[in-house]
């Protein structure tokens, strides 16, 4: 089948990699449309030491799964985490943190930039008809940004302040902007804060953000100015979540989170019910992020372009 | 009258510093006995420009208050945030959090290394007939020590580290006891080893600890040592509590609290009426940890005593 495998932080369009065979318990789905994300970027970059077919963020079609399942033709999207459903983490229900975990299209678990691939039927959610392909894509990456609300309690009388109005950040703004809370992005370029703006959405720019203090920061860019910024921009006894993880080690003062008894949670992957539930319900719209769609064999050019400084959600069809 | 004043990073036994007058709202206190704590230890090497009569850990008598307020005559003890009352912080109840505090013998009030202090009415609580001088002089502490458990759920299957056993590490064990949580305390200094194993409280050296993960995590060393430790003994979606300051700034991996969804609080004061309660109640024992009592004009002393490693508590009786 075609598809994309990165090996020793190459990418490269393989026209004959071997088609996945799904185990008991599995089911093999025909990609529809997969989206890059800042991960994939990094993998490249040797973020992680993967070797395999990327790409984490689908939504397909089942094509291949045992009749008596049910699962057969249906149109579903999948968590990425397989866990081993047996260490202390899976134990007390944190598969998503199972200490053996594989990864889809991340750690050793062929991933969604090819023609198919393989899941357990334990990770599947079947799309509701009324969420476009183009939207259900979303639906891992909005998870992640849904998983925030399950972390700290945001309600109507709280200042909040997104850091980043990237692919995750500006989910995390549509996400936060559900709670009515008062809220605002830093956005760096004119672009994201259209988007927002659009969205009615208050955006503002680093510069103009002077000494403002906000109950709740959400740091989304991944860079140690952001950290910077979100502890500058914190109240005493406010809730920093870190969405982005970051290159290397950061030279941080962590006597301020002492002294103002600040809390700083790390936040990764969400469950998909809150996120498709948003979607169905059409209470956040990602497809606004869309700037372009390759198909598979130009998906190195969409690399490419998911590399520029400030791009939205590239996305990759292999149909 | 007699009393420790530090300025330019150096303490000084002074004969005839004046005596503080109460204004409106205040009371003189004369000082029973005060303590000393890290805190003054890092004033005197320059982490704070504070320049006055240092101490907060103090238990003393009224001998001035207005006569219709009752408090003329009673044994106290005194939060030690002076608030402003007016901000947007103390408007919400967070006084300790005050954006324009001052802070007896830290910031701009000065402290218990003297026969007399002033505190407003509003600070004051009175100490029980049942708690001893040298029970009540640690309130403050205990008071931090007990703040974490508004901060963080603790039940008793909980798997819960204490890192460091000097004197605040051992108060937060103590305090953690009361939970009935599985406690471990890793103590560098054998003294420190034995009271704690004399509280039937589970000792163990840094080496011992092994890869072993625990759900909560305190660091109570103040060392960037004990903060990696923290780090790498911390369960996935664990909370590892900061309960000491930092000189300057410390190089941390961020990525692994996200990638984990580790949740990581600074914690600082806390309220004096849990602490109060514990010492009624005689369900934690602060008076094992007195090394030695010494004289107001023997207080330099009594500081280079409190500086040697893995020192305890070191007292100050001005009487």
């Amino acid at each position: 089948m075609l598809g994309l495998w990165l090996e020793n932080q190459k990418l490269e369009l393989r026209q004959s990699l071997v088609e996945p065979l799904p185990k008991t318990g599995e089911a093999l789905i025909r990609v529809c449309l997969a989206g890059i994300c800042s991960t994939d970027l990094e993998l490249l970059k040797g973020y992680y030491p993967y070797s395999g077919i990327p790409g984490h963020e689908f939504v397909g079609e089942v094509v291949n799964a045992p009749s008596e399942t049910g699962w057969q033709g249906k149109r579903v999207v999948g968590e990425i985490n397989i866990a081993c459903g047996q260490c202390e983490m899976c134990r007390g229900g944190l598969d998503r943190h199972c200490e053996h975990r594989r990864t889809l299209g991340i750690h050793d678990w062929n991933g969604a930039f090819a023609s198919f691939l393989v899941l357990p039927l334990a990770n599947l959610h079947e799309v509701p008809g009324g969420i476009s392909d183009q939207a259900a894509v979303f639906t891992e990456p909005l998870a992640a940004a849904c998983e925030i609300l399950q972390q700290v309690a945001i309600s109507q009388e709280k200042t909040v302040l997104v850091i980043g109005a990237g692919r995750l950040g500006h989910l995390v703004a549509q996400v936060l902007q559900t709670t009515g809370c008062r809220l605002e992005v830093v956005a760096r370029y004119p672009h994201q804060r259209r988007i927002l703006t659009s969205r009615h959405i208050h955006t503002l720019s680093k510069a103009s953000l002077g000494s403002k203090k906000y109950d709740i920061v959400i740091e989304a860019t991944g860079s140690p100015s952001g950290l910077l910024l979100a502890r500058q921009s914190i109240k005493p006894r406010g809730t920093i979540i870190l969405k982005s993880t970051y290159k290397g080690e950061i030279q941080f003062n962590f006597s301020r989170l002492v002294v103002d008894e600040i809390s700083l949670i790390g936040s990764r992957c969400g469950s998909f019910e809150p996120a498709l539930e948003l979607l169905a319900r059409a209470q956040v719209d990602p497809v606004c992020l869309i700037e372009e769609t390759y198909s598979l064999d130009q998906g190195l050019e969409a690399f490419s372009h998911a590399g520029r400084s400030g791009a939205l959600k590239v996305l990759i069809q292999p149909g």
